[in-house]
């Protein structure tokens, strides 16, 4: 079945509690992740809660990469969606699993975008619009 | 069943090619769908690409909000991952699903987070500590 991207959605439990607590770890994590998948990073914007928990994406030219942590429960909630033939989302979450200690995940994988055209693909390159690209904390 | 979160996954069929191919207009839909779902938003990163599309996510207190375009296919994949009582992921897709002027759409909703924990519950509010949050464009 053709598609236009492959999306993993990952469930990580008995994490290792500090790593997933901190956001720059986590954020350096998550672009690793996206550069062992062969995805280009374009943007990105990670938060830390009180008292506890990390969310964040990182934007790739192939759709994206988030997380969310719950060190209070030793979990995280892992996505990473691309699109294209030359990323594999497996290896972002393989490395991901392990930077975070994790000692029992899920992962399943959904096809997004099966479109009944015969000449299906992911916009090519990854050429970004100077100008029209925002990244913007909300304070 | 109880679990941290709920994850909407929504595929929109025939979409107005236009609207999903304009940066601004697709990043102020998200912006309002996060607020109609109740949700509190902490960050964003739009990008448009050439010769067409948009990638974009909404960072919200309660997870995110994520969106890629492919206006060739008239195609748009939409993710609104909430977590809490209080949001409700479903009202943004309703909202998104008509701004785009999506002819036919599909959702399915996966439980995120199903712990076998009594008290389990959601991070409380969703205060970001100062100095650690990240939005960054990469170049």
């Amino acid at each position: 079945m053709k598609s236009l991207g492959k999306h993993l959605l990952a469930e990580y439990y008995r994490c290792d509690e500090n790593a997933i607590n901190d956001v720059q770890k986590v954020e350096e994590a998550l672009v690793r992740a996206a550069e062992i998948a062969g995805a280009t990073v374009i943007g990105k914007s990670f938060h830390r809660f009180e008292p506890y928990g990390v969310s964040g994406v990182v934007v790739i030219s192939e759709s994206h990469l988030t997380i969310h942590t719950w060190p209070e429960y030793g979990f995280a909630a892992v996505d990473v969606f691309t699109c294209g033939d030359h990323v594999d989302p497996m290896r972002a979450h393989e490395y991901l699993k392990e930077v975070f200690g994790t000692q029992n995940a899920t992962v399943e994988t959904i096809l997004r975008g099966v479109l009944n055209i015969p000449d299906l693909r992911h916009k090519p390159g990854g050429s970004c619009v100077s100008g029209n690209c925002t990244d913007k904390r909300i304070r």
